[in-house]
């Protein structure tokens, strides 16, 4: 009888990726960990992390660095250091933004304080303006045009309706829909503009959302979004991080001669929807198509004008450095076999969500792990814990590490699982590479949530499906360089809620503690997660993968393509197909049986080792043609960060380069096979015992 | 040959409903028709029309009513007469609504001046009020809970939510999500609120949704929507209209002692968005789910409170005349077959798009109409035209001439054609009984359209389908008697456009000449439209239902009403379904082989008869139980006024009354199989010639 079953008979579950020998000790383990992270130990953390603003390159972000290195070596990881390297930061100097026509009006530029939290007077520091990292500096004088949520879309819009941008101020909002912000600078650049302005709609994050800080969870009217505009997708990966910036003998550093095309060259600045509407209100021209309507109190217009503004940036452009925390817990079977789990520690401004409640409770659970080790629970495989650096500026310090290590990773990368923040609310949400979906599933079952039995039950009730939602690996955070360049399996976790405060002042310990997490339940709750998530991972007997559920999602991203290319022309990605559905039985048979009977630990090592080849299997060296530096053939972000799946396909199609299919589509097919053939040889493995 | 198709290899098109040896004299007559209706004819009578506000009873029109008597007998109409029956109306005489708490503050109720609009003063004489007809008078002091588009959907959700309703003030929106407005003041009232109130949000008229007048179509802050709350569904078609109101001998009339159960029981007003959000932006308790989120600046709570708001109505009930205009072009082959046209005349307030612009549109085509019949022109059967009173207050003056005139409609009625408005904009859009969808269709061939070559060419493109979308006949306006008691073919026409001024003042020539249709292009071409139909109708060889159509539109109506009860329990309407599919295969054999030979007059005739009869075989005599008006077997509207499907077993689904289904069911199958055998004898006429 199949062991899982008598177990399950016995009225006990085993956990995907064990037998039911092994179970026992795991869960007892497990339930140790679960004991750990606490409510007080994380707000503690989050505390000290969001004292004061800290972006990267800053002094107390340096300061904080320090901590996490002490708490690692307080919680007893082992081979805590630091890991540095130099990258260019921008930083914001001065900027203003007055109306001169059809009115005089100096806008603010200021997040208003609020009495009662004292993180909330930031801007009392006349030297403090929001800003756009990497804008170029500059003044300029022009008539506004207003272009929605500045997306490919829109600007094709303006187009058709013959707005001319050329020399034009244009006014953008965040997120109507979601795209990148600093592919909407990028787009207003190439459009001709001669300055951007991204505010923050109350339809997409204010009022119109909810209740506002500091009554609720939304932004208020001056709620300013920071960030990064840097063209990444221009030089994704670029090693070193300093662009035209270079190092003279005696260490200084020196401007080059020419600017790096990854760095705007017009002036761009964010704006709260206050300050925003002094300039909406007042254009004129046609209405806007119904969809660009925001929730301000007023008809949109599309300008030009008769709104003039003059716009000034000074951002100041200095190398300094990323320092990356890093310690690990040595595997006690396999050492050489990481799990990596990371989260960034630089912030906007306090970043009380992003991302000081992930470093929190990744330091929770480096307590916990620690903890447990010392009891004489040392997993079988290592964990690596790394603390990012310079993830809002350009994805910096993890990019950077994971390249350096590139050949360990893709020799002995078994996981890399990424927070960029713990839990903003009560929504749990996990995004997986699809063989891990069941495994982060499963693993959810196990961990107590605070408003359902278990994660798993909290999930579920979130999606309409029967079982929970798993979501793509695809965005812009530090699981980039993982999933892409490096072809590791990876997993994300967040939990959410109404988040109206992102990248603003506001985004601190006040509203984390009175608003969004009371009593810090739901972060604790998802340190205990990740603590068992990694602890499992780093211990399963054999690697939880279960490939026919990613050949399954090659097969919709097959006919997502499809009908993507479908309006211009009809492809028929057959060949693709029958290869992903070949590979696909064969999954299904090798994960029948390889529950049946336990391995041999060198048995299992190998077993392991050719699940893990499966996804690199799924790269390829040369990388996607506009950006060398995407390998990974299932999934890119596009650079608006929207999903791209099998990019080489998907950019194809956009560039209407339709004779490069066929190769394409051959290069998955002997990617499904070289797949196929590593489950064939695991399967022999099996056999052999 | 099948003559149609030789025709067609002559480079000529036959129009639906005609051999070839009839279609050119047809076409001759059409071509005459297209050249009469003008812009100028079509705005001079708007200009007349929108003079003064002329609601059902009012002096006023009851002038309108002689213009258009004096037009139909100068267009040389026969048989112009008066219909009158009475009627009870209800006038708003005193209004105000007084925040008392947190502020004190006396709301305006008043629709705004604008200087170059002589019409937008209608407020400076003081005794004009804001109402809701047949709104119970009374003085109610409360506190306010806002309860969105106050749907039964959303009075569930505040159920939910705890939200006790009873003596508070309901505020409600007009049209998130639609619902009749008199079900929405019924809701609050049998949730035990004391008092309504309906405003006008700018994201469903206004601001939120492009320019506002005086700059363009959408509502101004002040505007607002009057309109008749009267509770129909409780006893629609009720004969006399004059409820609990009867007739002293000397024929004076008194108020009965039991005010009718049609008739609201709280007092109730429509608002403008300006006056609302004085309350709305004052309320607290929970924020609203984000769906009720409107596009006023601030965010929206539920309540109750701590606005409190004394609000007082004075409406005036009384009885009146309704007064519907009569004239006729008598047929000259079958004078005793009719093609009713009908628009009504009562308007709101100036009323230029509703519904004088269809008034007027109405005269325009009696005029080409009559100048027709002068140069020879005289259709086959009898045109009546019908000016409707007091359509706003219960769709009074068509309900009352339909059921007066029931037994000869239901033995002579050949198509009913209605208006509501002519056009607000440049859509087209075309109901139609499912059998008169290709023939209207057809019919927007023949007519040319301002901004596309034919109607047909503006209305595909304004459908994602491939063919024009022909919509259903279901709502409140004056087609309901006749199809949904007499069981007439129903045809519908409007042209829309952007159109938030909906039952305000600012509804008047300014806004109709300077805004919405410049020239009265729009208006006239759906003039000429109408004058094409109706001759068409009139004049056809053979009638050119297509019951093929109806019945797989019956069959999607059936997958409807399985999907509707699904939740609750699986039925499986499959006796229903082989009937229907029987009855297509029928009608789809019949039309295969109608044209292939002209019948003789007399063929015609019997041919025809069959065809008409097969529309009332799907009005059963018992009616709706909850309605018995309501006599026909497929549509009928829900008293939100959204579309019902197979009512009888809809409403059996609603009620949980499963065992009534099989029932319902067999009456349809008896219903198709009727239909189907229609369609036998008229194959066996066509097979006698």
């Amino acid at each position: 009888m199949h062991g899982a079953i008598l177990y399950l008979l016995l009225g006990q579950s085993v956990p995907l990726g064990f037998f039911p020998g092994g179970a026992e000790k795991e869960l007892e383990a497990e339930r140790l960990l679960l004991s750990i992270p606490s409510a007080e130990g994380f707000g503690a953390h989050l505390l000290y992390l969001t004292e004061e603003p800290h972006p990267a390159g800053s002094k107390r972000n340096m300061e904080l660095a320090d901590y996490v290195r002490e708490r690692f070596l307080e919680y007893g990881l082992e081979d805590v250091h630091f890991h540095d390297t130099p990258a260019l930061y921008s930083y914001g100097r001065e900027a203003s933004v007055d109306i001169l026509e059809p009115v005089e009006l100096s806008l603010k530029l200021k997040e208003d304080r609020n009495p009662e939290d004292k993180d909330s007077y930031r801007y009392s520091n006349s030297g403090v303006v929001p800003y756009h990292e990497y804008a170029a500096s500059g003044e300029v004088e022009a008539q506004v045009v207003y272009a929605n949520g500045g997306s490919p879309e829109d600007f094709a819009k303006l187009r058709e309706m013959g707005v001319d941008l050329r020399g034009k101020i244009v006014l953008m909002r965040y997120s109507n829909p979601y795209s990148y912000r600093g592919y909407k600078v990028h787009l207003a650049e190439t459009s001709g503009a001669s300055a951007a302005i991204i505010y923050s709609d109350p339809a997409d994050d204010g009022y119109a959302r909810g209740e506002t800080y500091p009554q609720g969870p939304w932004g208020p009217p001056s709620h300013i979004q920071w960030g990064s505009i840097v063209y990444d997708w221009l030089g994704y990966g670029t090693i070193p991080f300093t662009f035209h910036w270079k190092q003279n003998p005696d260490g200084s550093w020196v401007e080059g001669p020419e600017r790096d095309r990854q760095l705007p060259r017009i002036p761009s600045i964010p704006m709260s929807h206050e300050d925003a509407s002094e300039i909406l209100s007042r254009l004129a021209g046609p209405a806007v198509p119904r969809e660009w309507q925001g929730a301000l109190p007023f008809t949109y217009h599309v300008g030009p004008g008769p709104v003039t503004v003059r716009l000034r940036v000074k951002n100041e452009d200095q190398i300094g450095l990323m320092r990356n925390v890093i310690g690990k817990i040595e595997g006690s079977e396999e050492p050489e076999k990481w799990i990596v789990v990371g989260n960034h520690r630089d912030a906007w401004s306090h970043g009380a969500v992003d991302p000081s409640s992930g470093t929190a409770a990744l330091l929770e659970t480096a307590r916990a792990l620690g903890a447990a080790v010392k009891q004489g629970f040392r997993p079988r495989r290592t964990i690596v814990f790394a603390n990012w650096d310079a993830e809002e500026d350009l994805l910096g310090g993890s990019t950077s590490w994971a390249v350096e290590l590139r050949e360990k990773l893709r020799r002995d990368g078994v996981l890399y699982v990424n927070l960029d923040s713990a839990a903003s609310g009560p929504n749990f949400s996990g995004s997986a590479t699809p063989a891990l979906a069941d495994y982060l599933r499963d693993v959810s079952r196990y961990v107590p949530h605070p408003s359902a039995p278990t994660f798993y039950d909290a999930w579920r009730s979130k999606t309409p499906a029967s079982e929970p939602e798993v979501g793509t690996i695809v965005g812009a955070t530090d699981y980039t360089a993982f999933q892409e360049n490096i072809g590791m399996s990876v997993i994300d976790l967040s939990s959410n809620g109404p988040y109206g405060v992102y990248h603003s002042q506001y985004d601190n310990y006040f509203w984390m503690s009175r608003i969004a997490d009371p009593g810090f339940l739901q972060n604790a709750a998802l340190s205990r997660f990740l603590a068992v998530l990694l602890y499992r991972s780093a211990n399963v007997e054999l690697l939880p993968m279960r490939y026919s559920a990613y050949a399954r999602a090659i097969l919709a991203h097959l006919d997502e393509v499809e009908k993507k290319a479908a309006p211009a022309r009809e492809i028929h990605l057959t060949s693709a197909r029958d290869a992903a559905r070949r590979w696909e039985q064969k999954a299904l048979a090798l994960e029948a049986r390889m529950w049946e009977r336990e391995l041999s630990r060198e048995g299992a090592a190998r077993f392991n080792a050719l699940l893990m080849e499966v996804e690199r299997a799924l790269t390829e060296d040369r990388g996607l043609k506009s950006r060398p530096f995407f390998k990974h053939l299932i999934y890119a972000p596009q650079p608006t960060y929207r999903d791209e799946v099998l990019p080489r396909i998907w950019e194809a199609i956009d560039a209407g380069a339709w004779e490069e299919i066929e190769g394409y589509e051959r290069e998955l097919v002997t990617a499904f096979e070289k797949a196929g053939s590593l489950l064939d040889e695991a399967a022999a493995v099996l056999d052999t015992l």
